[in-house]
């Protein structure tokens, strides 16, 4: 066995005041696969500056702008330059960043939505498929260990054919004007920077990302509504979706910004002819599984735990009873994405979203704006060639 | 203070092989108010005998028919007669039951739905409203002392102004072709006898009903779907809706019988901008309460529990801590129904579901169907008027 | 079939402001096997004569005293006078007032603890031998069904050979002087009508009932401490105990009063080689089965649910899903009580706790109070012969 | 603002196969607040050298020994060499090791328990004394931020008074002879290499160190058990006692390696006279607070939620409702330990349990060994100077 060298990652976004950018370098330092080594953290120059000296960061690598960053890692020799770097700005920056930093060579692991728009991402799927490079996309709740054993449980026919979805993401945080003076709201609601979308856009996809995941097929129709609660917010904050997927499953698709006093229960419930499962971003580490004909068991993540499928353990680092939770969940997608890298794959990373995942989530985003607005009961959540 | 006399209860409905006439009897029998008298229990004569004598009746007041035993109790000393009936048979037979009873002169207590369609609930309250008596409709989750503390919530303003509401109803006892050994689902999957619908007659008008009566408000509009999941099932098992209350709440509601595994997790949340509530059947003695900025509370029920409104209050029996559960739920109804009867009230018993409750949900259940058949997306729920 | 008459059910105790009494009548009413015709409730005469009134029963089976009553009942015809008394008084009348209805042939249902002092529960097993009555006591949580589905995973050997248990009753109703103003809490903290212990004897006794019906063993040995920790109470309100069971289990039992905030979360946790289980009373119709090699299942109250055991799913009135509560424990010793009386039986009727338990109980106690003085570490629960 | 440089790590233990060694090294990579430079893995010269080749850690600094890696990183340019060590070898170790380490300049975060024994600690305190070093020792569970939540609550008096305290840590993974084949249970049930106790070793002293932390003052006496429940195991794999505390606290611990079925639940509840609060380690992000007279609160851990004191706040990364699980517990402490190194500080780290929770420990065990061989009942917690 040879010395495994850290991974050399940049960062593009993610400076003092950021959310998402401490949890991306969280979760790319607690497996230990990657070092920081360049960042591009923030248009405001002591913003960047002072990020990037907390970080422990030579100098000469924290640039005053994404473009000079990737321009002069570029330039570095082959053995200390940036080999991937983590996008994590305003969701309107996802696919420049993303198309730019790809056509440079540098792995992609971008936060999501992939874009703001279904034309967007369209673009972006058709110009990464001629880049030699992998391209990740955050969406941490697919990184919980537990949820690929939910995505065996229907994988191995646990439970039977499957009729039913339930999935919801009901947040409380936006129940009132966040966005006078919370720069992570403002943002989030602010159509030239987040997208078409608010609420959609940022949690609805994880839970339209979360069916097509663990049931394996698409989402074909829906019949949704978006609605604004809060009085002068630019930005649907809240929505629902009657849904069908494509082997006939029909179900329910919940997200909401206006939950008062919720946090962060993200939910998916499956039910087939033979039995239902459950699991719950705020308990990550339990699955519920209910067979028809026996009292209901709890698969629990961990080491030694029984009854878990592979790709479940392979993503637990500690005994059971130890909870893990979504530092970890978004390690594991950095850890499959170094894995990957290393093996010298381009395209999509074994384990971790890829563009095809990009291009789903926008097209969800553009079938609930087009039923919302229409008086029509059912639309389809368009594909690639449309 | 003068004696208090039991009240003299008979039952149309619930012999051997029925489940809810067992459990109006145990409601009944709770609190000491009723005194069961007579009753036809069974079109089966050996059943119907059978019943008589194991619930200690006058073999004399064990009818072959409810038409028998209305006559016949009629014509008995005032101070000998059933005073109330309790009907418990298939829902087709609740409307003219109900209206025999009426006329006759006897308060009527009827398991839900009021009828089988919204036509004949129609012509139900028009009828009731020249009959001088009590009538009332066993919405049994309506008799749980914590729905009256969520309502209390919202009534106080405890929430704010309302703006969301999540019911849902998932059964899974319905999974499988139970129709073809199993009474209780033979009927219930049989338009003759249960009506138009089946899932959302047998639970979906629970789910609206708990939403008109914890909001205090109407629902004015739904986008629904109904599903029949289960190959040769005539009626639905299964559907879901989109809805809009008449002050502008918005909000989703589920009722399903393929839920494979599960119980009865009837469960409705409600949120304002002050903040959400939240209330499920299966743990039924405690409500959630998320205020927008403060640690969430737990109220729970129980004598001497903190915080509880004066309706929670008086239908609790015992100590916080020592459960009571859905027979007590029935009982509550059953003792507001005795209290009306014996302050000489007629119409709808304080504390109990009437007629009005009956319409609604028959209108609920009419634009389930109207919506599910429909192309366009948004469907009334009709009026009395309409 | 011949009809199946009502029993007829005398109460010694349970007026107006009582808690246990009503808590027996709406427990002998909920399966309809009783008739309440006659009590001595109250020796005020005014609270007596009102919760007659209250209760319907014939103004001359309202009587002054027990005595009064045990004389003139056992006077009535066969067919009218009381078959059985349920006694509810506190606790230092419970011996006397058994002793005299069993010796005047009356059934006898008694609200525990059986006695005020192993001296005294001695002498009453003595005395009832003589008796040809069934001698029932109210130990209710050992009329939960799912106590009886952890007793069968315990026999059935589902959890290997036992080690260890834990079993916990915190409660925290006297966190305060309580006793200057709640009538409950007076007469229980004075050892005149109470007995010699306050905590262990309201809930230790259960708490240890609880272990010997689970487990189906004696515990043998204890290490004990009793407390009273608010200053003036004249008995103790609090204690824990380790413990050595005859074959070898060594666990812990906690009760305590004092546990502010808490309601009545008496929970049994048992382990052994293969598995473990735990059962919680405010959450009864759940047990949790933990194997070693196997995620672990939970068993769930309720008709027609998988897996559970004959004696359990007797006492299940209704589906799963649908809470079954205190009530209907209660009820379930009732109902069993019935049962045996009309089989003509005599001593201690199957399904409820009898004399034997009434003795292991006061044991316990006296164990306690032995071990709380001395500073020696183990002592014996001592056995009847001792 | 200067660069902030990251502190150089080295580790002795953690070799391929071990457990803690892998859990320290995500703490410590999670906040990137530490560079691992050195280490000395494993006696075994394959897995040692393996371990270091996968760490990315240059061959010559991957030592045979760690006498070896003290004495040649102490030789090392001052900003080159390691400034502090990670002990995570078997507990027989901890004290030559830490001493040693201490005595070359090297700050030392010792995994618990500080030493083997009472003496063997004395000794250790009394040497550190001397040295300019900080210890740290890594009671992982003191790191969780709803832990400092509980501390506070009780050190505001939001519980009052306090006169309760339970807590318990029942594990079952050695209910099989899982040291036949299992390194991590081998070591552990080795006298030798664990110490004098096992199971209060290894999780007994969680549970004490809890109590001493929240409470805030120290337990006096006790009166303990320890049990071996598994033939052929040579340590104690089972225990509890009853305890009190110096303010007069009265109290139960539990620990336990045979609780079948149980994974990691350690919890802790408090009661004083105007409160009670609850913490669970499995669900590590919610403190119950039980107020006597209003309903319970729920405080939730994560930026952003109401109600959490300072010291919580601080050691929260994300919102409320992501879980943050273990490792982030543990790297709260390796935090600390940065901070106070980067501040010069020598001794105790604020926020990291130091000698003095050691020696707690190594009392504790010592009073379980005597109280478990003695027929008396109390036995004194020994202090330093006893």
């Amino acid at each position: 066995m040879a010395r495994t060298h850290k991974i050399r990652l940049g960062m593009i976004g993610g400076g003092e005041g950021a959310f998402i950018g401490a949890v991306h370098r969280h979760a790319a330092g607690l497996d230990g696969h990657y070092q920081l080594v360049c960042g591009a953290f923030s248009r405001d120059e002591d913003n960047n500056t002072r990020t990037g000296e907390s970080l422990d960061l030579e100098p000469s690598r924290v640039y005053g702008s994404w473009e000079q960053m990737l321009e002069a890692e570029a330039k570095l020799p082959e053995n200390e330059r940036m080999q991937a770097v983590s996008i994590v700005t305003p969701n309107h920056l996802h696919v420049p960043v993303s198309l730019a930093a790809a056509k440079a060579g540098f792995h992609v692991f971008c936060e999501k939505p992939a874009a703001v728009s279904f034309e967007e991402v369209k673009q972006l799927a058709q110009d990464l498929s001629s880049c030699s490079v992998l391209y990740g996309l955050a969406h941490t709740y697919l990184g919980y260990p537990m949820v690929f054993q939910a995505k065996d449980l229907v994988a191995t026919n646990k439970l039977g054919t499957i009729r039913k979805v339930y999935v919801e993401y009901p947040q409380g945080w936006l129940s009132g004007e966040e966005e006078s003076h919370n720069k992570q709201a403002s943002w989030r609601t602010d159509p030239a920077l987040a997208g078409a979308s608010g609420c959609m856009g940022d949690i609805g996809t994880h839970a339209f990302g979360l069916i097509e995941f663990v049931l394996g097929e698409k989402v074909t129709e829906l019949c949704g509504v978006l609605n604004t609660h809060v009085a002068g917010r630019r930005l649907d904050d809240d929505g629902a979706a009657l849904i069908k997927t494509e082997s006939g499953v029909t179900g329910v698709l919940i997200a909401s910004q206006v939950c008062a006093g919720e946090e962060n229960p993200l939910k998916i419930r499956v039910y087939g002819d033979k039995g239902g499962l459950e699991w719950q971003q705020m308990e990550p580490n339990t699955v519920i599984y209910r067979p028809v004909d026996a009292p209901y068991q709890v698969f629990r993540a961990g080491g030694g735990q029984p009854g878990l499928c592979e790709a479940t353990m392979q993503r637990c680092r500690i005994p059971g009873g130890h909870p893990e939770g979504y530092l970890e969940a978004m390690a594991n997608l950095y850890t499959s994405f170094a894995t990957a890298i290393r093996q010298g794959e381009t395209g999509t990373a074994d384990g971790v979203p890829g563009i095809e995942a990009g291009v789903r989530g926008m097209a969800f985003i553009q079938a609930m704006l087009d039923s919302s607005d229409s008086e029509t009961k059912w639309h389809p959540v368009p594909e690639l060639s449309q």
